[in-house]
């Protein structure tokens, strides 16, 4: 056999998240479908993260065996050509020959996700369903300065989805900047691993931080707690993209 | 009657062009339909640009006479409910009481375009329908070279619609840049008035030098045939924006 690594772009909107299930458009079913229908090949695709319904990608990673050897740009405009006829709203940015070695989901050393906030009276119009609409005017200041205690090794078990499958609510948090530009607020959030809904829960906690809601130090309290019900609320999916993934 | 500028975001890939049409769903009539909805007003709505169908806009500016007086931000937050009541990727930005003197068409000093190219092989999946998609390689720096004779004022018929209505085919430009960053080219076109498809026409000039298929000079020469038939082509709607209206 032969692996392909495969970089990844799309627009999770149109999508019941990454991971296939019977009876619902995935973005690995898409790719998968696209795969068979170019090559033959029906092996399963695995992707770095399993990504919610409705959210984002611009640097998802997957790899692929097939049992004929291609060229890495032929996989990458093959893939891409059966996708556009399905209409499918995914774009393979780059394929790679990797060795038997490399694992997209195993391999991975740190995950990086942005997470988009429009913080204006208006609603989004170019960018509907691409970022969390917050109107009311939030301090990111505050939220970044809220954010900080997140750092480090934790029992993030506030800031987990009760459906959540991992074994251990530990994980390392390397980076959790909040930064504005003008209107728009990013969240960038960096670790070897992510909880369920990981990203999204502290978000939606260091927003009730910037609203005034929760004072700076709230958001340390909550993950303390070690209490699902500490957290804030949960951020909706349209604001999440995963970026970027190490190996 | 009391005037109210708007500033205006919306996605052009929903409408057949800002101007009412009986028969089409156009971004005016949407507009003048939330407007009545809300105010009882059925006035026209004037804008600064009259964009073609699936041109987008971050800073397109209109006025709108209402019968009666309203707090300027009530005025954006009413439409903008309607709006979304109805569904439309049309968001009002800002509302501004002004006095009956301010025209949107006729006091706009100058009109700010911003022609979006994604430059690379794999197909946008996120930015689907909001950029010209061009897979072969494109020499920004040759497409600025050949932009800068077209600057100031001259005979634009070579880079007209023939469906164009202006009397004269005489424009002054004022700004035409093209800047690469990464695979993203963006063509920045600044004048007091375009004649129509002449952002759209001049851009497919500058990829066909882009693309090697011109010399740098080609585009000069194209100017000075002062024919519709020496333009090399007209750039697709969906890399265009909107995104100034200085008054």
């Amino acid at each position: 056999m032969y692996r392909y690594r495969l970089d990844i772009e799309y627009d999770g909107s149109a999508y019941a998240g990454w991971q296939r299930q019977t009876g619902h458009h995935t973005i690995q079913a898409a790719i998968e479908q696209a795969v068979l229908a170019f090559s033959g090949d029906d092996g399963a695709l695995r992707g770095a993260g399993r990504t919610d319904a409705g959210v984002h990608a611009t640097g998802q990673v997957a790899h692929i065996d097939l049992t004929r050897e291609w060229k890495a740009d032929k996989v990458r405009d093959a893939i891409n050509a059966h996708l556009r006829l399905s209409g499918e709203r995914i774009s393979i940015i780059a394929a790679l020959a990797v060795d038997a070695g490399f694992d997209a989901r195993f391999s991975a050393k740190a995950r990086h996700y942005i997470y988009r906030i429009l913080n204006r009276r208006s609603p989004p119009a170019l960018d509907a369903g691409k970022v969390w609409w917050v109107p009311k005017m939030l301090d990111a200041e505050a939220m970044h300065e809220a954010a900080q205690p997140l750092l480090g090794k934790h029992d993030f078990t506030t800031f987990r989805s009760t459906q959540c499958q991992a074994n251990s609510p530990l994980r390392t948090l390397d980076r959790l900047d909040v930064i504005r530009t003008g209107e728009a607020i990013e969240v960038h959030a960096s670790a070897r691993a992510f909880l369920h809904n990981q990203v999204r829960s502290m978000v939606g906690s260091l927003k009730r931080v910037g609203e005034g809601g929760w004072p700076v130090d709230g958001v340390k309290a909550a993950l303390d707690a070690r209490d699902r019900a500490a957290c804030a609320g949960i951020a909706p999916p349209e604001g999440l993209y995963l970026v970027h993934v190490d190996y």
